[in-house]
């Protein structure tokens, strides 16, 4: 902690210089040396040079835009072991590490380029024709490969309990998503045309009743290593490829609280959509093209998942030896229906209690946020919200459901 | 490790003697130590002086009765972790610890006199009028102040990693409860009249499925710290006093697999009261008797579980925050009877998982293998194995439905 120190481009250069094997992956001098931060917790810089590009992320000590809020350095620590443990699994889904420095909280990975980061894309309203494919098949990876299905009990216990002690981090979690948006909290903020909307959701009880139950089930059901924060901001992307990002929220956690997550961001893509109508193109299609990716994503997860489970398993849960006969394979396949079937109704109150928190809660997203016309926002954000009032109550249905429900919410 | 030996009457006398503060507890010389090694896994001395009394616990380096299976002595730490953990929150329900040894894996707590393990009692047909509710409020207290409801979720977790590594004695309740009965291992064994509904229940898909649900439901659903292997020989009454007992198999898990524990070994008690039958006393009394404990324990788990968590909760799920108003407490405590009722469909699967595990797996217990006449104990075991496998595949009900289902069953 005491050689920590913020870096500035002159200090990336400096310590990508001092290290052989990276100075080697850029190249001779000079070297091109960028600041891209984007998000709330992390200084990320791009450094370019003749042979080659890295991606450099610094932990911050503080919270970007609130620097009286303070975050631990070590969550770095946990983003590297995301990266580690699921690399194996997910081929070239996630950026490929090439060193952590623990003193710094420094890591380099491959640049991505080039990428944008898929939320960017969808409030600009290109498509991406495999992304929603490449990410459901990137949770079915990370997820089955980190679960009780595939792993021995002893060494997914011994992950469980690694992740489980990146608390400060998770404490975000616990207080943004799961609990603030539900009560009075300094933290809060919504558009001001949404105050009564944010008032009468506060006031529904049987609406922090279900709030609070996905609350329980995100703390006490740790069915694999989950990304944590899977939004659009966490994937990038080209025409053609899609990488998944910024894995410091990872713990193992809800196999639905990805799904969710990633659904969740989609529909506030499409609620957000009439904001950026234009006399030329009112962004009707492009936000039928979202709703699309919804059952995509969720077709490209469950089929992989299931791929994966067919083909083998090798953890203590549902035994293959238990089930080798071909009425046990039979029942077997049944219960594997039945298990992704649980993680949709999952991925609908996650999704829900995702989009309620970006809406009513400390972190918004950009999708409304740059709409710039307050009363535009609120006419945005208000169906979203009704929508996700649902959805965190009635768990249930398809993705086909999901998307013929958006009808019955009031536009 | 390398320090480790196996204590004799006479090491513990040593051990003792080198204490000063235990000696003083004994008093002046002579003293009293005997073994009264009883379960599987540790031997166990009871030392006495004029001043007071000691039980001493050694971990074994293997399995009692079978010593070519290795066991790792530091389970140990995980029974006095367990000890610390609980004790501030369950009043004299479990002994007092007085001293860890961890170079020789020995513990030193309170003398438990003239208590008796409670298999013992129920098998000689003694009534112990207060153990069930006892036994009910112990792991209410114990399972709510360790859980999410009561703990703030950081605490929680670092709790919940520190069991986690408890791998070699986990991976004991994985095999022998939620795996080998269910299909050819060469560690089952059962009573020889029953090779017919043996092969019967392993052939059984639909119940292979059931058990293999209740096996994912152990490893993903850390609810609280659980004692995990609470059955009627984990348990020392009196007549008026009841203590919990061998926590080293604890972890965080369901509440319901210790509720359903301890149901699961009252049913397993009643089955076997007609193996115990004489000209004098039917047992049909003693039987009813027993049964009756299922509701009064239930009851008391209930009740007291309840009366903690509307006395005020602390932890990060159902945040008391959340549901200051009218509308929300009366909402939250709807949500806590619901919450209730989820834990008695959890005991009600474990229940049955622990039966068959007793009935059809490697240990077996007193309650039948006490009975010489192997046709009498198979005619015993047979209608428990069938509702154990109904209670498998049916976690509905009440307390007094799983009672009058027993009318069901071909005794």
């Amino acid at each position: 902690m005491e050689s920590y120190r913020k870096l500035d481009t002159e200090g990336v250069r400096a310590w990508i210089a001092a290290d052989a094997e990276l100075a080697a992956l850029l190249g001779a001098l000079p070297w091109e040396v960028r600041e891209v931060s984007d998000g709330n917790l992390n200084a990320v810089f791009l450094a370019g040079g003749p042979a080659g590009a890295l991606c450099v992320k610094q932990a911050l000590p503080t919270v970007r835009r609130d620097e009286s809020w303070p975050l631990p350095l070590d969550r770095a620590k946990y983003e590297v072991a995301w990266m580690r443990a699921v690399a194996p699994h997910v081929g070239r889904a996630i950026p490929r590490l090439y060193r952590f420095d623990p003193s710094l909280y420094v890591i380099a990975m491959e640049a991505l380029s080039p990428h944008v980061i898929l939320r960017g894309g969808l409030i600009r309203g290109i498509r991406y024709p495999h992304a929603a494919v490449a990410v459901g098949r990137y949770v079915a990876e990370a997820t089955f490969a980190t679960s009780d299905l595939a792993m021995p009990f002893g060494r997914r216990f011994e992950q469980m309990a690694l992740f489980a002690r990146n608390e400060a981090i998770l404490r975000i979690s616990v207080d943004l998503i799961l609990n603030d948006p539900y009560m009075d909290s300094p933290r809060n903020r919504c558009t001001p045309g949404l105050a009564d909307i944010a008032a009468d959701l506060r006031a529904d009880a049987p609406l922090r009743v279900a709030a609070a139950g996905w609350g329980y089930r995100f703390l006490t059901n740790p069915q694999a290593l989950v990304h944590g924060d899977l939004h659009s901001g966490s994937v990038m992307v080209t025409e053609t490829d899609t990488r998944v990002i910024d894995g410091e929220f990872a713990f193992h956690g809800p196999i639905g609280f990805d799904t969710g997550a990633f659904i969740g961001n989609l529909l506030l893509s499409f609620f957000s959509q009439p904001g950026y109508a234009t006399a030329g193109d009112d962004r009707v299609a492009y936000g039928e093209w979202v709703l699309d990716q919804i059952p995509k994503f969720w077709t490209a997860f469950r089929d992989r998942f299931l791929e994966l489970w067919r083909a083998g398993g090798g953890g203590d849960a549902y035994r293959a030896e238990v089930f080798a006969d071909p009425a046990g394979q039979a029942a077997l396949d049944a219960a594997r229906l039945k298990f992704v079937d649980a993680i949709w109704a999952d991925t609908v109150g996650f999704a829900g209690m995702k989009m309620i928190r970006r809406i009513l809660g400390y972190a918004h997203v950009a999708d409304f946020e740059d709409i710039a016309d307050p009363e535009l926002r609120a006419a945005c954000e208000r169906p979203a919200l009704q929508m996700a009032r649902w959805l965190v109550q009635n768990p249930c249905g398809s993705p086909s459901g999901m998307i013929s429900g958006i009808g019955g919410v009031a536009l």
